[in-house]
């Protein structure tokens, strides 16, 4: 896996210690409002069922060093990983389809400590046109660009129906939005340089159903 | 990767191959739906942005051949994929933490086209407990050892907060659920024989971040 330094001086991290490294902080937050000063890798490792080498390397990333014998500082391990995951910054983001997935998106205010900012809601139903969810405004899709002209924001968050995904894709990229959460189960095709991350729930529940046959035997 | 067959003479197959499948279902139902007849490995490959070699792979584990120059059969592959994948099949599951996103799994009726029929809600807030969503009523989280006694769902999706996982996993699984989808951040641990799928759309959130900082360079 290729790692790069950007000007930040931060790095892009191959895909599973991204994925790892949000353990690692709920696991830390929990620790930190059970007032615990202080957490080792073996610790974690044990309670997070990953092998305490894989951990310290996943967190020699960042910039904070474990102390000998007492392990890492709960706090400072917080504070570096939030920084480091970037959920201390404010993205701003637009969600295209308001269904029940879009709409629970917009509601969850977990997302906010994450540091995703949901500003607006797209769709294409005339009886959520022009309506609010909590102070998001929901706007007619046939007016993203128009909008996204006036608001820059980054990230597309599509809970469209599979059938839309590629077609709504194009026009958040061709709209300037560089990065698409798609929670389709569609293979979108992105230009380069367009940020992706794919959550398709139902390859998720596949996984359920195979591991599961795996009990029937 | 260990495959092994079961009675059912079904294969438990490698995460990634899994992840893919149905990426292909939804492609394929979508071509069912346009009245195409046949698909080449080729063809789904330029969709999908996957080898045409690992797609011949990942289709080979099911009962299904293509024949030379025109390809698959669009609607037994997806047939074969629907059984293969297990959604074909009604499995029942019950939802614990009905907030927002809970509440979207309970409403989404996406989930039923792929074999998920959630019977059942349970929670610890006293709005909630007594009330139905569309069809499905909320119990009182301490109810659900009874429920399951005579119910006898496999499947518990964990929406509650990231604090409660392990304890609601703990409760899930002491009253006979033999497999949980975790939507919470928290990396929970659960005996040998139970089936687990980690969602944490929060570790997805991480990888836009970390990708977005490559453009910004």
């Amino acid at each position: 896996m290729n790692m790069t330094k950007n000007n930040e001086n931060r790095t892009i991290l191959p895909e599973p210690t991204i994925r790892r490294l949000p353990w690692y902080l709920s696991y830390v937050r929990m620790l930190d409002n059970q007032n615990v000063s202080y957490v080792s890798s073996t610790q974690i490792s044990k309670e997070l069922n990953v092998q305490s080498s894989q951990i310290a390397k996943d967190l020699s990333f960042l910039n904070i060093r474990g102390k000998t014998r007492i392990g890492y500082e709960v706090k400072s391990l917080v504070t570096e990983l939030e920084d480091f995951l970037g959920f201390d910054k404010q993205h701003n983001a637009v969600v295209i389809g308001t269904g029940s997935l879009g709409t629970a998106l917009i509601q969850d205010h977990g997302l906010e400590h994450y540091g995703l900012n949901i500003v607006a809601g797209f769709d294409v139903r005339g009886d959520v046109i022009g309506q609010r969810l909590g102070d998001v405004p929901i706007y007619n899709i046939n007016q993203l660009a128009d909008w996204q002209r006036e608001h820059r924001v980054s990230i597309a968050i599509l809970t469209v129906p599979v059938e839309k995904a590629q077609e709504v894709a194009d026009l958040a990229v061709s709209s300037g939005m560089t990065a698409l959460w798609n929670f389709t189960p569609y293979r979108i095709k992105t230009p380069e340089g367009v940020a992706i991350a794919n959550t398709s729930i139902y390859a998720h529940l596949a996984i359920i159903y195979n591991r599961m046959q795996d009990q029937e035997r």
